[in-house]
């Protein structure tokens, strides 16, 4: 169960090239290209003539030309021609709302209709040159909201990640969770303690010395339908913590964004946003790999507490206080959902 | 669904060698193997003692000895022995008519008793030194129908094996189709136009220019319960096309017999029977090796096309005119399988 | 179907390393490990926090803490503790009875109140320096009794170890099936035979001539829940064969414990306990890697079979003499499987 009635991230934008990319998003499967003037443009993947994935085709003129036997689809989703057929009466296939903003392609997988490209969610960081962004793309058999809870209860960092971010202090740091409309924020602050390995990198990054306390900061902010976007950091202990001024620390928002693929998998782009030193493109390539070793760690955790929870679909499992940020975001996602169902018509008897 | 009391190819006949041959044909995991005459003879694989596959055993004398415990059955199903046991009340195990003929096992997977094998398929270039043939085998993951259509719709070839036999001709030719009692024959013919590079290496097989305009054909002709034998060449424009005489034209027949192995897999017996230059085994080679190559280009398209009609199982297909051969070789598959349904007896209670 | 309230083999001694091990068994996802006082215990795979598999956590100080949020599992099934949370009113997961004895991991999947260790298959073989062990671990996929029908009934050694243990006498010789309270015990003794290549080779690693006539005996020993202890050697002819004095013979205990994973799959721990030259540990070593080449002859047709057997779940199979030991067998496993069933209280409406 997800929402279908807003953004997701389908594709990072050079995912796109001349050839058309099918991926399925949110059980459907899609097929994403750029029409004649560049626009992404999203269907349905399948050949209203004999269900061919269209996805095997080519672009032609900014038109997806089915591979099977040359019909020519328009990125309404009607066909345009086919070689020596009226194609005036064939069945239109889905289309669906498609958007390129911040370096991805987003997708509405509900009413097209409904699809407004204001409501993309907003990167402050993105096309803005005090910042450098690098990320990559993970394929994991597990529900998305397993991925917001992980994403939502850092604590996790101090097992599975023991090594990099991971710390001691993460667990015994007092946490606070608060809604705030759709979006729920999840933060944990500690005072002069000594960087992780990741970190003492980060403010080397920076040019700063790495061997001193730092105070450091988690604010992981959970926004519908599942992006999850964290700010995180550390500043030499003492000079304000998260408000010190640039020159005392490192911090970075780290980015998330969860599509489900299928129930039971997901798309997960993930990626760091770094607000120092940013034209050192070395430094974004360092981070990156960093973070992709990191990130993949939670891969199996993930698959293997799916296969436990569909083995056992009855347990309830325990909400405690680092819980708080991925329970209140399931009901975000709960009460979304069901605004979406159709309203059932009640009938009831005269008495 | 497809008829079954019809002869299918099995396997090709040097696939039968001194080991037993497991198939699973028409959702039957059958056994081949050569009797002590060193005729063809297919059984269900599954022994009466215990299940084990007969396929996993040896061939002495003749009999099928199971590999877990030394039963010996007979050709006819029935057990002929095992060490220490009388057999006379052991259940008999299926026997299928089986033959080899042209090359090829065939079997009748229906009803062994209805099965003549006068029936079996006339291939007129088998056993004629006039011809020379060379095929392979595929396993595809999809309806054996899909490829029928694939068969009786050469468009694709202009899409799909653009680089090869594939020409914007095919798609402009207009093209008939015949119903001829239970056969089915969709014509294409191409007057005055270059030959595709399959075709040119063909010209050169036989000894003819290849930069010269040629007049192409395609008859497709469908035979149940799933035969496509496609006459195809080129003669030098003007020399009469399909009448040509020998020394202007290469002319084939593309062989494709389709069994199906599950009812969303096929074995695909595919191959190309050559009129023109038959002794020259080199060239044989050849034209397997480029067919092979390019009959190889459809699997993607037939398993994805299978995956997208399992994933939308209402959505009605177009029939276009192309369609027509498809369409019309199912409709006689339909009339047989329907034919060979038990007959139900209706009750009807008196007024 | 299997019995449960009973001891199974679930691991070598010296698979439990300072890492926790998973193991499915009887359908149960488990987790292994030694405790602070270095014993083994054995747990629900599943964290109550959240679900997360407990094997890929860690052991510290004889606790299994979870590797995703640093819960500390007792070995009772009890949350010990975990950082800055209450833990008292966690649920617990299930314990399961595990000892370690013999060399071997056993768990009692069942009611863990019931297990008594007194009730692990004693093994007079082990422990003992007159013996020598050496086994391995296959995966299988097929029903446990399947193996135990394999093992009970050795003329398949005639099939499917043609070249190593099977001889044509195996299936001449007469063989007795006895059933002795719970256990069943088929025996054949043959005399005056030529040794089979692995026997030849036994007799050289006990010094004796190996191109002489043998006594030649198999008594199967099956004990539930799937043990088939196999007493098998052989002897120079004429000197007592079972009985004859150590010099003259070599005999070996063939030890199979077979411990289903799921219905359909098993983990099957055979090995070979060899009462002659005990101190030879490359004899150890050269029968070990025969054993297991000779054993994993067996898995494709156990597989095989067992999708023959799922593809015809309505077909009898013939029960044999030579199936006897099978047969009984199964018939004691049912008993006591219908025994662990609740018992049913039938209500029945007075007259």
């Amino acid at each position: 169960m997800f929402p279908k009635n807003t953004w997701y991230v389908a594709a990072t934008a050079d995912e796109l090239t001349d050839k058309p990319l099918a991926r399925t998003l949110c059980n459907e499967r899609m097929v994403f290209y750029r029409n004649a003037q560049g626009q992404v443009t999203a269907l349905e993947d399948f050949c209203p003539h004999r269900g061919a994935p269209l996805s095997l085709g080519s672009i032609v003129d900014g038109n997806l030309v089915c591979g099977y036997h040359g019909l020519v689809m328009g990125e309404d989703g009607k066909t345009v021609s086919m070689p020596n057929q009226r194609v005036q009466s064939f069945p239109c296939i889905k289309r669906f709302a498609a958007q390129e903003r911040y370096g991805f392609i987003w997708v509405w997988p509900g009413d097209a209709a409904l699809a407004d490209p204001a409501l993309i969610h907003h990167l402050e960081w993105a096309d803005n040159p005090q910042w450098a962004y690098g990320g990559g793309l993970y394929h994991i058999a597990c529900d998305y909201r397993l991925m917001i809870d992980n994403l939502m209860d850092l604590t996790h960092e101090t097992y599975v990640h023991a090594s990099s971010i991971g710390q001691k202090e993460i667990d015994e740091a007092p946490v606070t969770t608060k809604v705030e409309g759709d979006s729920v924020v999840t933060s944990r602050f500690m005072q002069n303690v000594m960087a992780p390995p990741f970190w003492q990198a980060a403010l080397r990054g920076n040019g700063l010395a790495d061997n001193v306390p730092v105070d450091r900061w988690q604010i992981c902010r959970f926004t519908p339908p599942s992006h999850v976007l964290i700010e995180v950091g550390v500043a030499h202990a003492g000079k304000g913590g998260y408000d010190a001024p640039a020159e005392h620390k490192a911090g970075s928002i780290v980015v998330d964004f969860i599509t489900p693929e299928t129930d039971t998998s997901i798309w997960y782009f993930w990626g760091m946003a770094r607000h120092f030193n940013p034209g050192d493109s070395e430094l974004t390539e360092t981070i990156r790999m960093g973070q992709g070793k990191i990130f993949a760690e939670d891969l199996e955790m993930l698959e293997q507490q799916q296969r436990n929870l569909l083995a056992h679909p009855d347990r309830a499992l325990l909400k405690l206080n680092i819980d708080a940020g991925g329970v209140q975001s399931r009901r975000i996602l709960q009460r979304i959902i069901a605004s979406e169902q159709p309203v059932a018509i009640i009938a009831r008897s005269a008495s």
